[in-house]
């Protein structure tokens, strides 16, 4: 088998890890944790389907694909929450460093170009990247809304954490902000899940 | 809300079960049982990597959506598993119901073209539905190959079952077919995991 195949075969079997990474949200119907694998297919399917909704016209391929791909740096450096103070602070560099050896197990080409696909959604400028982000927020508010908010009420989260992730959401679909994600916030303080 | 996106919602919403459809597939590193959502979001990943190995060129974001939604039907009709004779013979009437049931609940437009989009890949017929199908079949066998074969061997499945499935392979991608899925079920069958 050639060096190439052989490359791009050890990066598939490699995030296959991708998997047992485990989130905070819970899966509808107060199940299980969810892992990265299954947000990231959650996620692309929801970015191809409310695309109407972005604030700006998106490459819709390149979306799905920044979905697809985001997270697969928690095979090493594991999935920071939302509202962990401690590890949002060294989040950034332990996520270099598996961008580093995950995506460079790749050939050069591929390696460069998903290597500039994780820049482009971390770095929030691109209006792909914004609408991603958008989507990456949704998926678990609307996971966590579905089971009566229980993952905010176990962790203590307040309004002013969850506005704080979510306002950026507006970034990318100020629609789905003001129709959705807003009145799923008030709801949750007013039912006493997140905290004032 | 409006209607439309209460329907996209809605349907966002249901396809969370697919995380729940177990596979008999096991996870490398001798791992628990996958599930269809993680199966679809490592198959959609590797159509995009492996490309440059389908027999005709591609819509690559046709294919990532194929992959994404080919087994939303299991949440109702079950996953049926490749060698399971008696199973095979009425997955189609199931997941024609399936079908309707759940891409139904999304608004008309997008109702139909998901329903197409699983039609197509059903038909093995565009260059898209046969590379797809190449990573539904490679997927599960670069994972039990890493495994040493023990989905195989725990079935008792033959080399006649498996050249039947990966036969098709070839149809998306000989190159993948003769340089990676060949080599592996001849050392799987040396090894005794599949049965000559």
């Amino acid at each position: 088998m050639d060096k190439r195949l052989k490359s791009q075969l050890a990066f598939a079997l490699e995030i296959d890890k991708e998997k047992s990474i485990l989130r905070q949200t819970h899966l509808s119907g107060h199940g299980r944790r969810e892992n990265d694998a299954e947000h990231a297919w959650h996620m692309a399917i929801m970015s191809y389907l409310l695309r109407e909704y972005a604030n700006e016209e998106v490459d819709i391929a390149h979306v799905m694909l920044m979905c697809l791909i985001h997270d697969v740096v928690e095979i090493d450096a594991g999935d920071t929450y939302a509202y962990d103070a401690e590890g949002l602070k060294t989040q950034a560099a332990r996520e270099e460093a598996a961008k580093q050896r995950i995506f460079g197990l790749l050939p050069d080409d591929q390696a460069a170009e998903l290597m500039a696909l994780f820049d482009e959604f971390e770095a929030y400028e691109t209006p792909e990247s914004k609408f991603a982000h958008a989507m990456d927020n949704l998926q678990p508010l609307m996971l966590n809304d579905a089971n009566g908010g229980e993952d905010w009420a176990l962790h203590g989260v307040t309004a002013k954490q969850v506005y704080g992730r979510q306002s950026k959401s507006a970034l990318g679909s100020q629609q789905l902000f003001d129709e959705v994600i807003d009145p799923i916030i008030k709801t949750q303080i007013e039912a006493g899940n997140i905290q004032p």
